[in-house]
């Protein structure tokens, strides 16, 4: 298989029928560092990706500026290795705890949000 | 404003023109605990829904599925106070970094992916 949105996916019926994928076929993903607690990245998988990401050790994604599966760390050597995947209770996101080695960004840093915050407001209890 | 998608965004021009919605006018916002580093849910905001977020102290997203804004907790009482927010380096994701009051998913567990583990291979340095 090598395209997107395929109808014969490679995951277990059981998890299949659990997850909702979007017009695209896709899941949302969020990387986490599974020691640090660091949310790493946001990417995107299909049925395939996912099937690549829970088999093989390594994270697998959907890009979708590319139109291609993408295995995270094969050109930059920043490998994601898989600790644990799970998916939430409607099925539309995933939570991926990796060991990253290096930096998940392509722009070089540690995490996608870093030196990106936004102006917000703290909140408190009162609010 | 009440609409999704609005053309006119309540948010700074400077945060507007980073940011990339998608065809539904919408990023996904990953939201953890600030302290424990805990995923606690994913949700989607609009503009709208984001610029509440940074000038109230309290979380607000899009529902995708009752197509309405929802301040989380206030049905249920489990609110989440804003702590920071940032956004990733192609700006179709936030981070949103709050104190979650009680349990953040609707089934009650602490977070939405809470006892929803995948059976996944672990990786190794050698993969």
């Amino acid at each position: 298989m090598s395209q997107s949105q395929s109808q014969d996916s490679a995951l277990p019926a059981e998890v299949e029928e659990r997850l909702t994928f979007d017009a695209q076929g896709l899941v949302a993903a969020i990387v986490q560092q599974h020691d640090t607690g660091e949310v790493l990245m946001l990417g995107w998988m299909d049925a395939e990706a996912l099937h690549r990401t829970l088999t093989s050790g390594r994270v697998t994604f959907w890009s979708r500026s590319r139109q291609e599966y993408w295995r995270k760390g094969d050109t930059s050597g920043h490998r994601q290795y898989v600790r644990s995947v799970a998916m939430d209770c409607d099925g539309d996101a995933l939570l991926v705890r990796v060991d990253q080695i290096g930096a998940a960004c392509h722009t070089g840093t540690r995490t996608c949000f870093d030196g990106r915050d936004l102006q917000a407001v703290v909140g408190h209890e009162e609010d």
